[in-house]
């Protein structure tokens, strides 16, 4: 699944900007991707591209319409689906993550076919995977890990992509969920995958590359996440990753979604890692920590970061208010 | 998925006795759902069941064909086709756990929908599962763990079932693969499930039960199978085992279709299944070892196993030699 690029990016009628974070998340990682943005009359929320009208977009060389808006339980709302219409009537292709799928809907799906267009739901693989084979393949390969869900795993490795490139490193980010493909235009999202590729879909979008080269690998979940755990697992040893980042957010009380577990120990997390990782490659090392201090204030979260690095001994970093130059130093080393 | 039982088992045209263990395992352990066994003329597998033609076996009051053979490539070879379309017009269900399904042959759909009958394609959930809670629920679980692939786990599974329902213990066999969901008739094959939902699908088919009943839990894979330790990770959390038995077979020279890995010294992988496990039941504990040495002399396993139990200090038996009441007793104690 390549998504043709640039894109218009749809943000419908979001009801604040959280609701429009994947349109955020494109703008901010490939702005370069983005013709404009599409609000409806209701939206809420602004990503600082130019508004534009499908017609408009369609002129400035837009070739899909991606739909960069969550609302409640995923659905594909009503008062979207003219703008759809409009888009594939335009000639573009549509891209959405959301649970509900565009190839579901019928009318959708005889405009995109009359139309000569494509419909991608990013959430869903349409190619199978091997089963994982194992074996150590060239090129280098830095995988984010988390003490939990949703603590900055895709941030992070993105901004570790764009260092990378910044410095010359020839790196690439490698999307394992929705929104990361959606902003890329291309990976698997692992969490959806049959069980038993989980492994082999990794190995797929990492494959043998030249000995200097960098896949930087989006985690997903995290090995103390009951419900997920599996996911991770297979990730880590599809990716026989050379190095792990660990990432986590201070705040969290629990375990996102498991009221009854507490987050792991940063250690404990980092050896458990390890330990899985190491049955693909026994040489990986953890080369630095992010964290999420979005919920400190400057100054707790500077105190923080300061503890854990004296803790771990390895840099530790906030992407948002630092980057991460100093996990790249490290990463370079290897 | 249920399946109605009796079963008339068919052999197909099996080339030995091992394209039959699917048959051999049904009549192994649940006798009493078999009615007999049909063979083609090129059948070189013979399970001791009396042999029916359909007709005899609706007569003995069969309710399901069930496919117990797998022939290269796990195709339904058009030699059977004949003989399902004679069990569904008589009435039959027919189950299979082969690759390709009944259900994309659409001589067998046309003519099931015409009877009423069912297609069963045990490998492939019909279901959807949630999303694992990791709440503890009340009833016990044993898991069988490993350290390879097809080392027992199924075997040694059934064996501690049927144990324990001979004292009198209210247990259940809980199938994760084919053949266990083919045997006891329900179950879920956890490899093909959709990576998010492994735990939770494990969760669903272990119940909360009365306290003192034990679900008695296939495991699947290995935590040390670079292809398939993320199955095996949500296995282990949606079980919330009590105890864990390991299996393991002492002539392997590596790990199941993967020539570059070393299967793991017990100990080790003992402890990285509790440590796995503790995750969801902090009080888990490993009961025993289940030895298959079936490739060694009488005298070699005694000695082998003799060994390991000095080292790890737990029953260490194989099932097939010794039964597993050593097991069940720890087991019992807990």
């Amino acid at each position: 699944m390549e998504l043709k690029q640039p894109y218009l990016l749809f943000l419908g009628d979001a009801a604040d900007s959280l609701a429009a974070k994947v349109a955020q998340g494109i703008k901010t990682w490939r702005p370069e991707y983005c013709v404009g943005q599409l609000r409806l009359e209701a939206c809420n929320a602004d990503v600082g591209l130019q508004d534009l009208t499908v017609a408009q977009a369609k002129e400035a060389g837009a070739q899909t319409l991606v739909i960069g808006v969550a609302n409640r339980g995923g659905v594909i709302s009503k008062e979207w689906i003219s703008v759809l219409i409009e888009a594939l009537e335009a000639g573009m292709d549509i891209a959405a993550g959301l649970h509900n799928k565009l190839t579901d809907i019928p009318e959708l799906v005889e405009c995109a076919k009359k139309n000569g267009c494509a419909l991608y739901d990013v959430r869903y693989p349409t190619q199978t995977y091997p089963v994982a084979n194992g074996k150590k393949r060239s090129g280098k390969r830095v995988l984010t890990v988390g003490t939990d869900c949703s603590v900055g795993k895709m941030y992070t490795s993105l901004a570790i992509e764009k260092e990378m490139k910044e410095r010359g490193v020839n790196a690439d980010f490698r999307a394992t969920g929705q929104t990361g493909i959606l902003i890329t235009g291309a990976g698997v999202s692992a969490d959806c995958v049959v069980a038993d590729f989980i492994a082999g879909a990794i190995e797929t979008i990492t494959p043998e590359n030249d000995p200097q080269h960098w896949d930087v690998i989006e985690g997903q979940g995290s090995l103390f996440h009951a419900s997920f755990a599996g996911v991770t697992t297979g990730l880590i040893h599809g990716s026989q990753a050379d190095a792990l980042v660990l990432c986590h957010e201070p705040t969290r009380t629990h375990m996102r979604g498991l009221p009854d577990y507490q987050l792991p120990d940063l250690k404990v997390c980092m050896e458990a890692n390890i330990a899985t990782a190491r049955l693909t490659n026994p040489a990986v090392k953890f080369v630095g920590v992010s964290i999420n201090t979005s919920g400190l204030s400057e100054s707790d979260a500077m105190a923080y970061m300061d503890k854990v690095e004296s803790d771990i001994g390895l840099p530790v970093v906030d992407p948002f208010r630092q980057g991460v130059a100093r996990i790249v130093d490290k990463l370079l080393e290897l």
